[in-house]
């Protein structure tokens, strides 16, 4: 058993954690481990919008043009591909890229083939959506958990090994615990989300201003490999609440600070589904993220759902991972996507 | 607003509260107040078993035998009456006292009426059970919690007045947050129960020892004064999962760390039940509390059902109190009671 704060990133603490040092989690659990060289990640959602089948082909050639830019020198080191529809009934394809070199991403995003497309007024007319969210948290901005120990999807792919045992999980708050940053920092968000340029409502480019300790989770779940008892297990006990729980963060996530959230299937480079899915939340804050997930009537489900059968899970994995950033690491641009994409909905005007 | 700890208990932290200065509860709670003058509250619970109707009066007179001596010199100031059925099937009234002043009820329990009773050698052959479970928790070691504003119960009731509406209230971990004492200590527990006097398999007179910390919890429903819609709220809506909440961990706690744990009645002096009710449960530490009332679906479920209606309760009453107190201030006797009774089942042999 171990800390899920890893020892280079142990710090003297001016806040405490929330549970004593006699805690003892219900069940084992594990996070991803990293040598003290990375020092900061990237997590790139490098979408695009259409909307329904007569758009799907154009759609999927993007979005196999965006992989094919991963392979540019500086490309990531591990991507997914996803599609989800939103409230506004668009299709999203949205690619996931995780960097475990900010200079590397910075120089692949500056690329002239990367940079060239994004910027080309040809996006303009295409008659698809196109967006980029792109964090890049610090080492001690981001934590995970994993119900197993191989194979770690997302951030955990670009990390180098998996811990033992951790300590910090099974109660309410320890996922701000196992935040490294948590020892001496609240994670407190800034400001509002700013609209810097462009108009949501007209379409075309929009650039959003994001906010110090933002807070985004990617909450996964692979049953491509569970036997048939598993797949009932997720299929048909966990997945209708938590499709309950992801559809209400979707509709009514703007008073409660959830500023988007997308359940998103993962498919492969033709679009086919893969039995593997994901969701994309952004929250103004940690904060707004443990009320939800704390007293929502699906979550809370769900947490007894696994509680019962985490210790007993073979092949259906289940895992998160959630950071903060600071505003001056992220990117939120739009290209003629719908106002209720991403930080969109929530963007107030910047004061004039 | 103001902070569940009263302004004369606040002190530098050396441990943080959970949520940051920005929370914001979801609907008002209020806590008792009590001037500086109060520095310790004595908490009586003083019972009586039988087993089944033919024993009924005689225990309902020892309870008002146990009532009357209230009315001498430094009883206490309030005190209410319960019945119930427990885990091996015996009946318990238990008559709960209140004090606002621990050397008054010291010299209550002293004086020759209180003492020569509970010592006379009758007590062995009536037939029937008695136990004193007291506990004096210091001001820094409790705390209080009511979705309403008068005439507050249980130690409430030995307060003198009710707060502004709090803050710490509303998330897991605001129970700790609202103890004074939380500020600079975690409540550890230090060591087991144990019996140090007599035998609980033998019957007879035993005496426990609890320990630091050792955990208080009274959680409260009335109904008397509510309207049918409230009536129903409660009784076909959360009692159901209350009890069975209750029932389990009336018969499964050991290993979570509850001790014991009472879902009584309210009575009157001639045992007729009153739409007044509480559950009393004893633990192992705030900690093993906390782990149980985050966790269990059914208390998950009675917490989701409060934050629906909390915000529009009128006439149903809901509170608790908790608190933890030191050993030396912990008093636990028990004649010929079960060797289930109370702390007799966890407790352990002293050591040789």
């Amino acid at each position: 058993m171990e800390s899920a704060i890893d020892t280079h990133l142990k710090c003297p603490r001016t806040l405490s954690r929330r549970v004593p040092e006699e805690y003892q989690p219900p069940f084992p659990m594990w996070v991803a481990r990293a040598s003290e060289q990375l020092q900061q990640v990237v997590m790139a959602y490098l979408g695009v919008q259409y909307r329904g089948e007569a758009q799907r082909d154009a759609a999927l050639q993007v979005m196999r043009h965006i992989v094919g830019s991963f392979s540019l020198a500086d490309g990531p080191q591990t991507h997914d591909l996803t599609h989800h529809t939103d409230s506004s009934g668009f299709d999203n394809l949205i690619v996931v890229g995780y960097w475990k070199d900010p200079a590397a991403h910075c120089r692949w995003l500056r690329s002239s083939q990367v940079n060239d497309w994004w910027s080309s007024p040809d996006r303009l007319c295409e008659g698809l959506g196109y967006f980029r969210e792109i964090t890049a948290p610090r080492a001690e901005q981001f934590e995970t958990l994993y119900a197993f120990q191989d194979n770690l999807p997302g951030v955990g792919a670009v990390m180098d090994a998996t811990s033992d045992e951790i300590e910090e999980h099974g109660y309410w708050g320890s996922m701000r615990d196992r935040f490294p940053i948590s020892q001496t920092d609240w994670m407190k968000p800034a400001s509002e989300l700013q609209v810097i340029a462009g108009d949501p409502a007209q379409g075309g480019r929009v650039v959003v201003l994001g906010h110090d300790n933002l807070t985004l989770i990617r909450s996964g779940q692979d049953w491509a490999d569970a036997e048939a008892d598993e797949r009932s297990l997720y299929l048909d006990e966990i997945l209708p609440t938590l499709q309950d729980g992801m559809d209400f963060l979707r509709d009514n996530g703007q008073p409660l600070g959830c500023y988007s959230n997308r359940f998103v299937r993962n498919i492969d480079l033709d679009g086919n589904f893969l039995d593997v899915s994901y969701n994309i939340g952004h929250w103004r804050s940690v904060e707004k993220l443990e009320r939800w997930a704390e007293s929502h009537p699906t979550h809370l489900r769900i947490f007894v759902t696994f509680f019962r059968v985490a210790a007993g899970l073979k092949k259906l994995r289940l895992y998160h991972e959630v950071s903060v950033s600071d505003a001056k690491n992220q990117i939120f641009e739009y290209i003629n996507c719908h106002p209720h994409t991403g930080m969109l909905r929530d963007a107030v005007a910047a004061p004039a």
